[in-house]
């Protein structure tokens, strides 16, 4: 099969202070649908267009942030290459057993890049619902809700050592750098990678904090979604950090907003198809208010200083 | 890299009833880019989202149809393994030099699948203008006109033993089936096949006649700029076979019409983004017309008789 | 005040062969509310960006069909006028006491113009929930459901003498012709009439039988809520007649649909705004198709024969 | 008819730095259509969807800023009426002869608002191209450009004795109030007056400085065109003052941005209709900044201070 190794950005679990009222924003306003509890008492979320059994999943701690990434991959012989190759890197990696924190998934293996973020890859997931239909399939199963998010789709990473981070992605993973936006040094700041054909799965920043979160992003399909969407985030008191706007960067559709834990959450839409042979787009310093605020020209106050 | 092998449809030749008519009818209605003739009066042409140096070639003829759809792959070793594999298929294997009737195509390989159409398959090839910007690049480099089409998508292609030339795709080219119909014993009668997270970049029907063209698609974003196409068309006495509409297969939103030698072409928009741990999706012979027709949930007179 | 007269088309009472499953259909589906019902058993329905108590009955009845159309006028001495006016140009005036079979309305005066409908004024009537907010209102105070239509639009209407039926709105009623379908020999077959800025409020078509609903239009916002419209129909299994579509004719875009008792139904976006400053604008007999139906440019089998 | 009156505002007379520089921007990225200029120098444009011969004149001058708005009325009838009821309100009337300083308008009376802005009215004005079609006319005639404005919409007066000009605009004018923006005492900031449907044709805001422009706007269908026009000013580094965003007050979808003399120009597009039977919309004090800017939910910096 053409696409191989790893497929997608596929799950994030996330910090929140207060437990009920993050269900009740993730589920009625961005629009996913609880799964299911752990033992622990996390909750596990998913998108409607989603197959896997939970792509979000929320944990009541002191501090917003993220816990973790989760990257899918295409077998488990690539997961063991993964741990291999991992380790041959420099990174640690930790072999999480099936079912063990998170219901309905396989083993996983699980690393700490040099931003400073824990990333984990697993193989197999079973599914839930709802889920796309199969059999003659309408072109949902549940009605969308709220914003209506569709699927996951990314993270943007801050940290120190961003650099040997993206190494990581790109030589481990096979990721590949779509766009990226340079220092006045011409030394990057910031690099979009991509798994397969979207404009990114992963983005990663310099900073000087690690494991820092600066958003996770939902999909929504057009620019029409996103108007939608900024109507029920003032409809419910959300605070829009920035948009509905256009970045320059992957031409994407976009509005930051922040859950009631101060994580920033995208719904993001359009956005150009990724191809292996397309060469990267650059953003030299000058310009890279513009490539993310493609309307404004400039970055918003919070960009660079607000993470979770 | 995550995407391997053959990457993507990419191009096509297509037979036209009168050249300059039909090149005309492609840069002023369709949208397309002319960025050269060839020796022999053949006329290149390419979309203003597209790096490489044509999608596109009209060749004057007695006949409208299609001489061959191209795909794009990952590299010269891909297409080294590919005539090995297509032979031991038991396809024949033509060899084309770098430049010679695809000005800035590098070498292909070219077959005649069991459906009666030939395939090239070529790794190397220059760019051309319009193409995307990558210096903190505008969403676009050229304004898009009339329909306004972005990229190169997927053909479905009728003839018979339909089921030999997806074990083509699917075997040695590494395709993956997205979508399937079925017949009333639950024999296939068409799969929507994908290189990577297209829902098809290629699909193929059963039918009596070899090497036959249904249709040609190019891509558009989003509903709206179906219905923007839909108004060109009208202004351009342009003949719509069916549309504005929604497939229920791939979701995909759509406008079928013809071209001034009877050519069906397709401007493609939405659907969803495929990925290698997806179930094929399945439409029993029953609600194939609501597969292919979402709205009037009935083929009509045309789908399964107009061909060219 | 600038708009004097009749305001607007603003309700109609169909009659339904089942009703409780007509009101699932315009609940659920149209998306309409249930605001009451009447000792008799009709059902008061109105669209959530109405303030007026209902601008939709149901009635069961052995056959579908119109009972008649209601417009509201600006006074109640607009009333008397037009009751005068109506009686001086030959039609009967029927005066009808408030709170009498529609509940919230005040009195109306009621006529049958020459192509056989029914045709209520009124100008007085009660609010009701839902309706928009009028304190730091938000775009909406109840989400949309099902297809969403925001108000009451317009009716076609099929008779005979439907030259004599324009001649009493426009001369008696304060109504414009906005635009004009022609007959082979120059004479009228359809007109489009405004009473302010709607492209139109009803229209009128020469037809062999008398008091004939084409049908009856509940307002959208644009082309995307049309599509999303559709999505709607066919998740429902709702008859399209014809749609998505543009009309030439105002420029609306718009699905022809049929309820459970085979009225048809609209729903209609976008459309310019009239001014009374405007030319008429006039389809010759050749291009009626094409201003019915944009895109195909003909009018399909439906359009002139199936009423209700 | 069902609107007398004042039918519209329907044009703009705008002060430039420099002119042609104004005449590109206007033409090439907001999309008027240069129709004429005077001995004088000044430049006539309009938009693609106007019938009447001009709706916007730029003039160089030393400062940005307004000449005057004018108003289209029925007939000429009722400039009489209003000469008189001017004057009797106690404001100044002047006649400006036909084809004086307007090529293709009749007659005009012109008075000084308190305010300070100077209006005009007038109710014949020939038509010039480009024009909508009226025999079975396609949905334009020219193909938009750039943002492609289609009317003249409405303006936003900022000057003092703010109460005074809408009681002029209302019991001389026939305007209506269709939402009001108020001040911590109750008192009233700011009106949005219609005069038929429109949710604004005029609206004033209470202000130290006379005669002020806070924005003239142009229409647009919807927020497809909204994040197009954004999408253009970007592309051509036009400043943009805010958005894409939506008002709460009228639900319309907007962008404020500056032509290259400073002076704020809006894309509008939605809002609701109105009719003189809804109640007026009131934003309190503390709601006003989300009236305004929907989803920040607070006014900018530039609001209440740049104006020209």
């Amino acid at each position: 099969m053409a696409i191989t190794g790893v497929l997608r950005a596929a799950m994030m679990q996330l910090r929140v202070l207060d437990l009920e009222t993050s269900v009740d924003f993730y589920t009625q306003v961005v629009g996913l649908f609880e799964v299911g509890r752990t033992s622990d008492g996390r909750v596990l979320l998913k998108a409607y267009d989603e197959f896997d059994h939970h792509s979000f999943v929320l944990r009541q701690a002191e501090t917003a942030g993220m816990d973790f990434i989760g990257f899918k991959v295409a077998s488990d012989d690539y997961l063991k290459y993964l741990a291999d190759a991992t380790k041959k890197f420099g990174l640690p990696v930790e072999e999480i057993p099936a079912n063990s924190d998170q219901p309905g998934f396989g083993r996983r293996i699980s690393t700490k890049v040099p931003t400073g973020h824990r990333v984990d890859f697993f193989a197999d997931v079973e599914q839930s619902d709802p889920k796309p239909g199969i059999e003659n399939p309408e072109i949902w199963t549940v009605e969308p809700r709220g914003i209506g998010v569709a699927t996951f789709d990314h993270a943007l990473l801050f940290g120190p050592s961003a650099s040997e981070t993206v190494r990581y992605f790109m030589e481990v993973c096979g990721m590949a750098a779509v766009e990226k936006g340079l220092l006045p040094d011409g030394n990057t700041l910031v690099t979009w990678l991509t798994c397969a054909n979207r404009t990114h799965d992963v983005a990663v920043l310099e900073f000087d904090q690690p494991g820092k979160l600066h958003h996770v992003a939902y999909k929504l399909d057009n620019w029409n979604d996103i108007g939608h969407a900024a109507d029920i985030m003032t409809m419910n008191e959300v605070t829009i950090d920035a948009g509905p706007m256009r970045h320059g960067v992957t031409r994407g559709q976009t509005i930051y907003f922040f859950d009631p834990s101060g994580n920033r959450i995208e719904t993001y839409a359009s956005g150009y198809s990724h191809y292996p042979d397309m060469p990267v787009r650059v953003w030299d310093f000058d310009h890279i208010g513009k490539g993310i605020f493609y309307y404004t020209r400039q970055l918003n106050d919070n960009f660079l200083k607000v993470v979770s």
